[in-house]
C-alpha cells in the first residue's frame, strides 16, 4: 500500500508515521511506500524497509498536489494545517493553507482519472462555537466557529463530504478533541495550559494554570489520536453513510480533576508544581470552547479513546518520560 | 444609499429591486443609487430617478467584485447563483458561481479600506440533509447538504460568518424555503411540481403531481422572500449575535392541503387540471429534502411568512394574474 501523509512533520503526523512504520501494515496490507509532505521536509522514519519519498512543499502551490497524487496512493491522510490560533493572527495564510490547501489536494484527486482513494481529514472541535448544550455536544449540533480556523475546517469537512457523496473519494473527518498531554516546549497557543500542567511538573518543572480549576474541556493523548486514524482508514463507506464528519470521543473533566490524576499518579509534591496564575484574556478565550462532546456516533462506529484522564497522564509518561517522572 | 444586487436579473432579484423602487428608501434612507449585476445584463428598472448602473458579468472572474466595490455600496444584495439542478449537473460551474463567486465578493470587500457594508445572502434550506427530527429542523440543527449546491451555500454562510465575526463587514445569511408559486414557464427543477400544480391550473393549463400527495414541504411566496431581504437589511449586529446565518420561516403543509387550498380559492375545476403521474426519481429526490422548518430565531426576530397556503395561493393570483383565475 501506498501511503500520503501531509502535515508529515508535525506532532501528530510523526506519531501516525511511527506507528505505521511499527505495525507495517494498514488494513491487513502492507505499507510498502510512503510519501511524507509538509511545508518544511519530514524527516525520513527510521526502521522504515519501503520506499520513502519526503516532499517539502506549499500544497495549496499550482502543481504541488497534483504531483502527490500523481503516483496515485491508495490512502491519504491530510493532517496539513496551521493551527488556530496563526490562523487567526494571519488571515490570509489561514485560508491559503488550510482552506484551499485542503481544496488543492481535493480537485488533484478528482482530476486523475480512474483514481478513488481513501481520505482521513482531521478535522477539530473547534468548528463549534459556544453556547453548547448543558448536557453535551451532540453528533447533530450545528457549526458555528468563532475562530477563523474552526471555520476553515468546517468548510473543509463540507467539501470532503460532497466529493466522497459524488464518489470522488472515500472520505472521513474526524474532528479531534484537544490533545493532551501535547509533547515537547510550553507553546503560546491558549489551549497550551492543558498539556502544561501536566508536562511541565512531570518533567521537573513549574507550569502556570491561567483559568479556574473548574473549566471543563474533552481530552485525547496523542496516541489515542493515532489510533482514531488507524481507525478512520479502516472504516467502510458502508459504516459511514452520508455523514462522513464525526466528533471523536475524549476523557471529559475539569482542570481539578486534571490535577488530581497527577497527584494520584506522581504525588502531591509534583503537582504543587502547578502555580495559579490567573490570565483575564485566556478565561475568555477558553469560555467560547466547547467542553462535553458527546461523540456517541464515534464511540458506535468503534473510535475508543482513554476511559479517564489517569490513562492519559500514564500514556504521556510511557510515551514520553520513558516511565521516569521527575520526583 | 447606494446598493449593489448580484444576481440582479433573477426572479427574486427582479422583485426586489420592484419593491426597492416602489419603497424608494431602505432602512429610513432614500435608495439613490443602484448597481445591478447579472451573468447577463439585468433590466433597466422602471421609475427609478437615481443613478443606475447595469453590469453583465461573472462575480468570480477576477477584478469583477474590486470593480463592483470600488464605490463602496452601503448595501448588498448577494443573490447571485446557479440553481440546485445546474451546481449538480456541471460540477465546476456550481463550485466557481457559488463558491469562488461568494469567496470574490468577500475578499474584494475584505480589501477595501474603510468599508463596512451591510451584506445580506440568501443561502437555502438545501444546507439540511436528511434524515431529520420529526419535530421539525431546529435552529442549531447541523449541516449536512445532499446536493453540491447545498454544500455551496453551507460553505459561503461559514465564510460570511467569519468575516462577519472579524468585523469585515455586517452580514446575515437567509436560508429561503421552497419559493412557492414561482411566477414564469414550468422549469426541470426537481421541486417545479410545488409551484406547478398552482400555477398552471390557476392559467388554465393541466399540471403533473409527480409525488404522493402526502409530501410535506416548507414554502414561502416571493413577496414573502422580497420582505425576508428587507427586514435582514434592518437588522443590526447587536440583534443577530454571532449566529448570522438564519432558516426563514413558511408555510409547511402537505401536497394535499396545498391542492385544498387550490380547490377553496379557485374551485374543484381548476384543481381537476392536476394530473397525478408518479415519478420514482422526483420520488426518491423529494424524500432527502426537509419537511418542517421551524425557523424560531429568525420568527423571533421579526421576519414574517404567509400563515397559509391559502395566503401564498392569494399572492400569486394578485402579483401575478391580476386577480384573474382561468376558469
Amino acid at each position: 500500500m501506498h501511503i500520503l501523509i501531509t502535515g508529515a512533520a508535525g506532532m501528530i503526523g510523526r506519531k501516525l508515521i511511527a506507528r505505521l512504520v511499527k505495525d507495517g501494515k494498514l488494513n491487513g496490507q502492507s505499507v510498502e511506500r510512503l510519501t511524507l509532505t509538509d511545508i518544511v521536509e519530514p524527516q525520513k522514519p527510521a526502521g522504515f524497509s519501503g520506499s520513502v519519498d519526503l516532499v517539502a512543499a506549499d500544497l495549496a502551490a499550482p502543481g504541488i498536489a497534483q504531483k502527490l497524487i500523481a503516483p496515485k496512493p491508495a490512502m491519504i491522510f491530510h493532517l496539513a494545517g496551521v493551527v488556530s490560533g496563526e490562523a487567526e493572527l494571519d488571515f490570509d495564510k489561514g485560508y491559503h493553507v488550510n482552506l484551499d490547501g485542503t481544496r488543492a489536494l481535493l480537485e488533484a484527486i478528482r482530476q486523475t482519472k480512474d483514481y478513488k482513494p481513501k481520505v482521513v481529514f482531521t478535522s477539530s472541535i473547534a468548528v463549534y462555537g459556544a453556547p453548547f448544550p448543558p448536557a453535551g455536544i451532540p453528533d447533530d449540533f450545528f457549526l458555528t466557529p468563532l475562530t477563523s480556523y474552526g471555520t476553515q475546517k468546517a468548510i473543509s469537512e463540507l467539501l470532503l463530504a460532497d466529493y466522497n457523496r459524488r464518489g470522488m473519494l472515500d472520505g472521513v473527518g474526524i474532528r479531534l478533541p484537544t490533545i493532551c498531554v501535547r509533547p515537547g516546549k510550553p507553546n503560546k497557543a491558549a489551549s497550551g495550559f492543558f498539556s502544561g500542567i501536566i508536562r511541565e511538573p512531570l518533567a521537573g518543572m513549574e507550569a502556570i494554570l491561567p483559568v479556574a480549576d473548574t473549566v471543563t474541556h474533552t481530552h485525547a493523548s496523542p496516541r489515542a489520536a493515532v489510533g482514531f486514524l488507524i481507525h478512520a482508514a479502516g472504516l467502510t463507506r458502508e459504516q459511514l453513510g452520508p455523514r462522513i464528519n464525526l466528533a471523536m470521543p475524549g476523557v471529559c473533566c475539569t482542570v481539578a480533576e486534571q490535577i488530581d490524576s497527577l497527584k494520584r499518579i506522581a504525588g502531591d509534591k509534583v503537582a504543587a508544581r502547578i502555580k495559579r496564575q490567573p490570565d483575564e484574556l485566556i478565561m475568555r478565550i477558553v469560555a467560547g470552547w466547547s467542553e462535553r462532546i458527546n461523540a456517541e456516533r464515534a464511540r458506535a462506529l468503534g473510535f475508543k479513546a482513554e476511559a479517564t484522564f489517569d490513562e492519559i497522564v500514564k500514556a504521556h509518561i510511557e510515551d514520553e518520560l520513558g516511565g521516569k517522572i521527575a520526583a
